[in-house]
């Protein structure tokens, strides 16, 4: 289970002044923290793009591969700037990614196709909201599956997203052990090995004391690494969380086990 | 998942010598930390037993009985012993456990017959090794179910042990990962909800620092819990393995989430 940092998001006030007074230096150190952290990968999520949002995005990339060359997610649905970002990238990118909204279908696939990207798909209804049940993701997961096919990828290209929803929601616990159970049917049901993700920090998406909110990250991480998940995007700077990630890493690791990687 | 407290037993040094004095208050008072601690059941293990093995057995049953009435696992391979407590104990009873060593399937099996109680069938060789693999723990699985058939009692009263191993065994990863992929299946490979259990102090029993014990504890009771795993016996003193163990019970539990139960 790989980790990737989400915390390179605007929604952080850091990040956004930087962007706006164009400081790299916030950033950077934001970046090395990560890495330091154990990211494997950066998510760059620009948020709701200013006036120049091709600009405010590549930016980011530059500072970042500045910084390290680690795979970067690219977490925003504007495809022009999806473009600019994938213009500027050296190393490994995904896209972060598409639904089966007919607009993204359309504006998007064809940019990991023609860059050659791996590309996110979430499991979400073409209008955007979450589906019911676990039958519907996967039901959702062979749309997702043949639009790939259909766009002329490889299906390695793919990573399927089947969207964690917060704790707080009424059938937030439905919808969470759905996610669980999907990540293991997944591979059996599209017959191949479909790597997976999630969003972790949007189950904790809501008002609660901090220590409460890092138990149920670390709890629900070590079940989504049990059903088999792929990659998980994260606040990597969430200790006890990624401490438990690791943990958990050292048991479906085929190495020998050594406490000192604890 | 219900949490099984593995506290009273005489490897406790006080345990020990509040047995040799025969002194209430220590075992009291353990027994009180443990059901506060969020215990759902307690084993009791008088280990290798000394001249008066039954006295030993129920001062221990008759002590705990005292503080609650919580079920009462009885955790020895002494036939003897295991009907002394039986014949003292008043409520809810499971016997700790049988394998397919001739010798216990002869001495235990009929005892739990006899007094209608739930038993624990551990998936050990008949030689009492732990097996190879995932497959040969499933074929022993049904070794075990069988004898359960035949010794007259109801399929029902079986919860299996696949049996966690020390992570510090060359081949311990492979192991645990088997007794994960055992829980999954079980059900379907016996075709009926068979329960599950496991001894979770195992895991860690080596020299390692205290924190780090504590993290692989909570993060493969997370991972257990999400394969199914019907009952955990563990240290309940371990407080942060037990926040965890109730955190993946938030999560699986039909009723909706609340932070406070957290």
């Amino acid at each position: 289970m790989l980790l990737i940092a989400d915390n390179l998001t605007v929604t952080n006030k850091a990040v956004q002044r930087a962007v706006v007074e164009k400081n790299p230096e916030p950033i950077r150190e934001l970046v090395k923290n990560c890495v330091a952290a154990g990211a494997q990968a950066i998510d760059i999520n620009p948020g709701p793009l200013g006036r120049n949002p091709e600009s405010t995005m590549t930016f980011l990339v530059d500072v970042l591969q500045g910084v390290t060359n680690l795979p970067v997610l690219i977490d925003t649905p504007n495809p022009v700037v999806i473009e600019a970002a994938l213009r500027c990238c050296k190393g490994k990118v995904i896209i972060n990614g598409f639904s089966l909204e007919p607009a993204k279908l359309e504006a998007v696939l064809p940019l990991a196709k023609e860059y050659n990207t791996d590309i996110i798909g979430y499991l979400l209804r073409p209008d955007g909201h979450v589906p019911a049940d676990a039958e519907e993701r996967l039901q959702i997961a062979f749309s997702v599956y043949e639009a790939i096919c259909t766009a002329g990828l490889d299906r390695e290209r793919l990573i399927i997203d089947p969207v964690v929803v917060p704790v707080t929601w009424q059938n937030g616990n439905v919808h969470n052990r759905a996610v669980l159970s999907v990540i293991r049917q997944l591979p059996d049901i599209l017959a191949f090995p479909v790597r997976t993700i999630v969003g972790l920090s949007n189950l904790t998406a809501a008002e609660a004391p901090r220590e409460k909110k890092l138990l149920i990250e670390s709890a629900y991480v070590c079940m989504l690494a049990e059903a088999g998940l792929s990659m998980v995007l994260m606040n990597v700077l969430h200790k006890e969380s990624v401490q438990a990630a690791k943990a958990c890493r050292s048991f479906l690791d085929s190495r020998i086990f050594v406490w000192e990687e604890i």
